[in-house]
């Protein structure tokens, strides 16, 4: 048995973190399968998917981390081929990649007491992203 | 066809990388299940999977890796809010992720001839971990 | 119901990245598989996957970037165990991880205008690879 849901997320772009575990928990909770496998993905290539303790020294800290892997002011080839001087977007979401899987056991996602499923949006501007949750199991 | 069991893992923290390739396969292919999904999922923030070649020189370059990624001797922001010197932790576990899906064919694990499954625990001090493995298939 | 099949690739090493959309793409949209999670998974310690705009600029990037995570003139612990200098080979493929999870909805894969999936192969030589994709879902 699958299930197929979507979130949709705004996001002010630059490294905002956005906790989406509600969103996923409803979603998988609600779909109808007992025990799964929870895949989660975000169909763009300036945003990634992590999990993490969802408090504000942490969300600092993991800013800074990207901040430090793919620097803004860098100058990217990215640029030299598109328009957009979003180089280090890419370079970030590369890295974090735009997928996660969580276990669903007994009709409820399994997450560690400080786990939160956030998006990660690189870019830098708005966007408005698209989430798709699938729940395969039965 | 879904089977869910749990590896329990005793730690020594400070990134140790733990071998449980054979714990996951024992589980994958003991659960009746001829063709399928593995999915692995550590339910702790500071905690991590991987896969790598298990040898000493890549377990310490591995490492390395990490602390220069996060490094333990900084000052991260996550001390600000919660009370505990383990922000790299929490870095190095967001970035490497908490899950991994491995294919099941034939009743076997497909691994490389020098892939091993690992779990990375950063956290600063001793820990039990509890990690996820799901077979998805028939 | 489940469904395996396999891609064999040829690659140069030295951090080639592989475009494998069109393969991958092929695989699951003729699977008989409507609705799932498509599982794909490198076989190899030294080789990993990501999902990125596949441009020039974007390329030479990324690659730039695993340079500066494991530079290729450090020296490694790896060398000391095992023959061969390619301890680089080895993080990078730890970091980025073999394995990725992208959704198939209405037999078509759900991917971004921008997101391709590609192969990273991070030995020193000429390599032939194996990439497992699964189609899980009804």
């Amino acid at each position: 048995m699958i299930k197929t849901d979507y979130i949709k997320v705004e996001t002010e772009g630059n490294t905002e973190i956005i906790n989406i575990t509600s969103e996923v928990k409803k979603i998988a909770e609600s779909s109808g399968i007992k025990e799964g496998v929870v895949s989660i993905f975000v169909a763009h290539t300036t945003a990634g998917l992590a999990i993490m303790e969802f408090e504000p020294g942490s969300i600092k800290d993991l800013k800074e981390e990207f901040e430090k892997l793919a620097p803004s002011e860098k100058t990217y080839h990215h640029g030299d081929v598109v328009d957009g001087n979003n180089g280090q977007s890419h370079i970030r979401g590369a890295l974090l990649k735009p997928c996660l899987t969580v276990p669903l056991v007994d009709k409820g996602l399994v997450l560690g007491t400080w786990q939160s499923i956030v998006l990660v949006d690189f870019d830098i501007k708005k966007r408005e992203r698209k989430v798709v949750v699938q729940v395969v199991g039965e």
